[in-house]
């Protein structure tokens, strides 16, 4: 790897992109090539272009650039940008990110309107990497010179990293309860008039995804199919005045009884040896403390990539536990998941 | 009733001392005689003594009260004063308690030690007000001229009322994630260091009393006994930057299958006839707006007194039902519970 | 006044339209008549139309009318509809509140794009009642049937309310930073992620706003025209976390050397003799407290039309006090002022 | 420098404490040698004693350290430790630095206590390092081995940073509006109730740190003497709901007139040679933004050493310019201005 990779970011000015361009900043592998965002942008450079809201500069380079229509990353192909990063709005994403793959690249998407397709992988690499061999069958099947590859709702990312290492002791059924991050919801999603001293007990479509994601991600590949998971998942879902950082009040029922100190085994002992830049140390931390995890104290683990847990504790129902898990809903929830993926995908030579 | 009964308040300076100050100005029946409070306190006027933090104004009347210690409560009982609220520390209220009660008070009580005691009424009038028959069962126990009854836990009070209505469908297993607000902690209890831009997943002894005062509430009083409900709570509980309202998801399991519409039914059908001052025309609102109820929007409905219901779903799992509650926690589910109590108490003619 | 008159509502669902309705619901004089909005709400019934966000619920007859577009407004014009309270934005309002006010119309207004124009009245009744005297010469220049009377930006109001007190001791220089909440940016205004956290040091427009205002209001009504107050105004704005009431630092310097004291009785003594519904007994609340007005105990004060003041002080520099001004943004601040303004126009015969 | 300097922390547990510990973890002169708080904290483990809120770990050497009580520092005096960092209450920082300074310590004091005495100096070393001086001169007077240096309070070191580059203008007077963020009062400082959707415009003895303190620090050392800076500040001081970060609105009046540009050009050329690791690289930002500075974009730049400012602008009165400044109040206004002033007396031989 001598040479960085050349990548570009679709939907670059709204709160995934700018996460995206904070990211790839200094990124030892990729190299921010080309921004892409609606007609309203182009033309700009990128400083004037996007309201940048996160709390370290824009980086230098990305400032510079001059922002391109979403059209022109078909047209403008060139063998130079290898990988587009996808966090544009549901509308567009669907006809955009079909024409790029097609048209060769390889598409990392932040968005769900793919998701649920039957030959496009929906990873998380600590999770499932074995499932981005739907790509051969993506492309066989579609007959595209690029590929499109998913990661999860940024809520269904910190469900299923936690459901990864309790597998093994059978899961039947799970309750979730989420107390999500208002930039979930884009820049201008939640009006503070709205969230200030409030709670709203309702997000579009979080917990259709929440209750239909995990079932993929954690299902088996069969053949050049995936074998959804059989246990069922009940989410509720709810913003709150929180900036970044969703956390979740999660409820497993098991097969049999499950000690609480065996899953505290498990979490200590998940690891990856994905060893790519944005792979964290620990996929899941485990809090003892008995008020952790918090998302002001937590979202920041290894680098906004690891998933915390804690209160691991019995509830008064049979073969069931509850704990409560935190994860960085816009890194290891969204940008940083679609890197990740990317970085894995290299690795494993999808990306030639 | 031509004369209005004379009332004390046990621990009047704290967060709920002050709603029964505040609900009591004005109140119908009733009519504050006496505040009480620690030594620090005591001898001060009660506008020295207390760093009021309502919305409104002190009451003139209150506030040109002298706070006299709680010791006062019993050497200086006189026939005037037949009611206390109390809302003590728990560290005090044990002893101070059971000693006004012995001494012939009614002690209408917030606070949660004496709660769980077989022959202490548990009472949320619109639930089991027949409940108040234990109070005979007491005075002879304990040779009391006075009596101890209790409120529930604020969070408890809320979900008590959702599951009211639905006892008659059967419920098996119920399980709750709280989103509280942080003046069910007190003044000074949750510093803004600790919950701005951030959700606690921690209420010290909160889950605990959530599982365990449900099942007396919704109890059958058998003889002098009650006979605790046959299903089971689970609960999580959070405290997110909410001034005041809880909001709880709650997943209802049932013996068989149940129809939303059936459930929306008996809650818009649940009525009660008390007729007291401070009873809501409706205890449970159903709201059918796709994100209600809020805390900043709904706390208030009922004049603080109503608990709101909405987003009635079947969720994914057998014979489950998930939905959203949202009551005002130190109205509802405190000293506006605590005066609910006594006024029906006064009604049923406990109090002479 | 035996009965009501029928006022309409332009700009009908947004932030300080919905206050209009909250408002007016009740009103013992007013009674409403009919909404306008853009065409996007046009034919809906204003339950469906609003994105209500007030703690209270919407009035039951506003929420069944069917919203009308907002050209309706002089096209339906019929002999019924007598005043129109204006909370439309500023690139519409120019053009339609000439209209409506040539087609015969009182339009009360609350938007900024009239309020400096030499015959247009800039009115807060308990400060300058005179200068409604302006209608006369606005009908007269016009010829209008109708007129468009004007109150000021919100936080010029706190300030003007807590100046005229002042008046008599000789001001000079008058220097205001505001910490000014979210609601008076409209209900989509402020962004969540903008301002959770955080302190935003600008509000476009708004100290030009405050910087003018104030002269014109103080200002002396000679024959036909208005002679600005002679003292000079530099404001500093800026955005906090607060859902409601717009709290100012504000130094006055004076002429000469000015007692604390007598500044504080001047408060005291600030009277009106309005006799209106909306006319607060007390335009301005003098507060003893060290740490008072704060916006979440104080913006209610005289149900949202009292402005309240404190911490009275010298400062350093000769001739000058500094204290705190506190007040109510969308009800003092914005459809409370339109409403007074239209009762007391109503009073003084200008509606007929 | 071949060797680490060990330092201790005088009242390491609260708020300003953890940021020294935080701070100095890894700082490449000093080492953390010594963690000192009250009685109720010595014997634990600094992880047990502390109630850690900063986003970061604890460090881990500094977790696994014994307390030890505030006295040990004078009676363990050994030779290793030279320096103390200061966070102790006001009440019993007076003696305790004093006897400590006495014993033969470096006292660098966050604390107010000692800060006005004329023989101590009151040190930003980007603004008067000479007054460093000032160490010889309190030595010789008391007649001890080691001696006590200051740093400004935390809104005072915000715009004497300011001020700074603009006395060549010749100021007169000044005049400031704080948005002070809650940590700035310690963990428990300021309850979630009482800041909640709410500003207290109230911080006790304040505004009379900031109208004092800046004429010292931007005084001449003349001899062994500080001649006072010649002009007024007057300040008034408010909290508002943000976590890190006050914001001060200011208005500058010069001698003469004054012109943005040169106003300007003198924050961008105000650099400094101080050359030691906490030493911004611009003590001072200039931001060109319309909106900036904000706490949450700008507290953390410089590694939170560095002072933002913006919206350079005259306002409508004479020879007076007004303009936004924002400073990280726990880092560049407390324990990470200790360590600066720390590092400077290290290079200037003060410490040996």
């Amino acid at each position: 790897m001598s040479e960085k990779i050349k990548v570009g970011v679709l939907g670059a000015t709204g709160s995934v992109g700018q996460r995206f361009v904070q990211l790839l900043d200094g990124h030892p592998w990729f190299e921010l090539g080309a921004l892409f965002a609606s007609e309203r942008s182009a033309g700009k450079t990128y400083r004037e272009a996007a309201k940048w809201f996160l709390t370290s500069e824009m980086p230098q380079d990305a400032a510079e650039m001059t922002v391109q229509p979403v059209e022109n990353a078909v047209k403008a192909m060139n063998d130079e940008l290898r990988i587009l990063f996808s966090a544009l709005p549901g509308s567009v994403a669907k006809e955009v990110e079909r024409e790029c793959a097609q048209a060769g690249y390889c598409v990392a998407s932040n968005v769900s309107v793919h998701r649920m397709e039957k030959d496009v992988p929906l990873v998380i690499p600590e999770v499932n990497p074995d499932h981005l061999a739907l790509i051969n069958e993506q492309r066989r099947n579609r007959n595209w010179d690029g590929f499109i590859v998913t990661n999860p709702n940024c809520s269904t990312i910190v469900l299923a990293l936690c459901l990864k290492p309790l597998m093994e002791f059978g899961i039947t059924e799970v309750r979730v309860a989420t107390m999500q991050a208002v930039s979930g919801a884009g820049y201008a999603g939640v009006p503070s008039m709205a969230i200030l001293d409030n709670v709203i007990p309702y997000i579009e479509r979080e917990e259709d995804k929440m209750e239909s994601e995990p079932l993929k991600i954690l299902g088996t590949l069969e053949g050049s199919e995936i074998r959804n998971a059989d246990f069922t998942v009940c989410a509720s879902c709810h913003r709150v005045p929180v900036m970044d950082g969703h956390t979740e009040a999660i409820w497993v029922k098991f097969r049999g009884e499950v000690n609480e100190d065996a899953v505290k085994e498990a979490f200590k002992k998940f690891k990856t040896d994905l060893n790519t830049p944005f792979a964290p140390q620990k996929p899941v931390i485990l809090r003892e403390e008995r008020d952790r995890p918090q998302p002001k104290l937590d979202r920041d683990a290894g680098r906004g990539m690891s998933v915390s847990v804690g209160r691991i504790r019995r509830g008064r129902l049979k073969n069931e536990l509850k704990f409560i898990a935190q994860g960085h809903n816009t890194i290891r929830g969204a940008a940083g998941a679609s890197i990740l993926n990317a970085e894995v995908m290299l690795k494993q030579g999808y990306i030639s």
